[in-house]
């Protein structure tokens, strides 16, 4: 089993109802992408017939606990000929810390239209730098490369990011697995271009993923983002995955609590 | 009773649970946005105490049918310091139609910033033309003025729009009021720009609503559209509401099932 694929997996502990322990990685709080990765796997091990994840929002309720199990309760919303819908109710210790909802179709031909790629530039070629110093304990399953020096800071878009070993084909997986890297330092960029104040306290509030394509990501993604606005104590970001052809797989937007350090 | 605040009314009919039955207009199936009203109306009068919603996500999970009663069924999912979360599930004859989430925040004061605005063009100053052919059952409580001649077809976006007859601020019926705004005509914008095939089937997947700030559509707001992609027989759409001073009020993000006619 690939690191990434032990990162996502749950196990069944009765019907529709799934179990994950994650354990402690250097923050003494669950990383919301993992959580929303395992809730989607959960999800789709309730479908009756293998079918694509197109859609799945989420709230991040409460910060998750490492070491302590987190029990995923999947609810049948709807089987329809088309589509499926499933609600993901996440706990620990009876507390809910994470609600979600997710949708599946059947493939079915039709449109083949998105607005033009952004400037992909050239496909990452340059050795992987350094860990990043803060990011290091969530990608080390991942081979991600920011196109530009960080410097260590959260602002890392864009970047490119694949699934590193590989993990395959398999649908649900390859789903989880983008949903994982959407979070990561994705609310960084839901500030104000240029500033980076200290925040007395970040959060992801929630997440909303659109599959417009079955993602793989064994191959190349590049990950945007952008800010929406940043009004009160929160702030919202958008993102895409596009594949190195310029393909949009998939758009991403949340909101996150950011409250600013009182001097 | 203003129209509007007729059309998003609930009325109580058990712990967090609510009752509404949408009289027949025109056209057999219910109009997505009053259901996503009326189920914000619900889930804020389950609040301890008032807090302005800030996000709403949801499922269209199945078509809803005039004249049937349709059952909203509010679940305390967290009552928090500063934030609160709610699920809503709306039934007909004990099937699902609609399933969402909406959380709730205490006003905090934080940053101010968000892109510059569109360009708004002039303040609605025309008379409002003739009723749209098609949208007249859904807008007669609204007065909504599309900055170009539609010439009766779905894509009427960017459009000025307030409530009319006035509903006061409430901060409940004013998202409320937003939400079943953000859904007229909305998908129609998920598609390539330009195009304008027939469809066999076009139906709302998802809606998501970010209050960037607590709206108040007695004043006019303007609400943009632009596709996000088209992709098989999915189209994803995204939008803003501004004020007439250029404040970002809202953001919105709906998919949709877009079935070509097949010639």
């Amino acid at each position: 089993m690939s690191a990434i694929e032990d990162m996502l997996a749950v196990e069944r502990s009765g019907t529709d109802m799934f179990t994950a322990t994650i354990p402690f990685r250097r923050v003494p709080r669950l990383f919301g992408g993992q959580v929303a990765g395992q809730a989607l796997v959960a999800a789709c091990r309730t479908l009756p017939e293998p079918r694509s994840p197109h859609s799945l929002h989420a709230y991040f309720v409460r910060l998750g606990q490492p070491g302590v199990p987190v029990r995923y309760e999947v609810t049948r919303v709807r089987d329809g000929r088309s589509f499926t819908t499933r609600r993901v109710t996440a706990t620990q210790d009876d507390r809910t810390i994470f609600e979600a909802m997710a949708s599946f179709q059947n493939a079915e031909e039709g449109a083949n239209w998105q607005p033009p790629a952004p400037d992909l530039g050239a496909r990452p070629s340059r050795p992987p730098g350094v860990p990043h110093p803060r990011l290091g304990h969530v990608v080390n399953h991942l081979d991600l490369r920011p196109i530009r020096d960080h410097e260590g800071g959260w602002r890392i878009h864009p970047y490119w990011v694949r699934t590193d070993p590989p993990i395959g084909d398999d649908v649900a997986l390859n789903a989880a697995a983008l949903t994982y890297v959407s979070d990561i330092a994705f609310m960084a960029n839901a500030r104000e271009p240029g500033t980076d104040l200290p925040m007395a306290a970040a959060a992801s509030i929630d997440h909303s993923i659109w599959f417009h394509r079955p993602p793989r990501t064994d191959d190349w993604l590049f990950f945007s983002a952008e800010p929406v606005a940043n009004i009160g104590t929160r702030g919202m970001v958008r993102g895409a995955f596009h594949t190195e052809g310029g393909e949009l797989v998939a758009t991403v937007a949340q909101e996150a609590l950011l409250r600013p350090a009182t001097p």
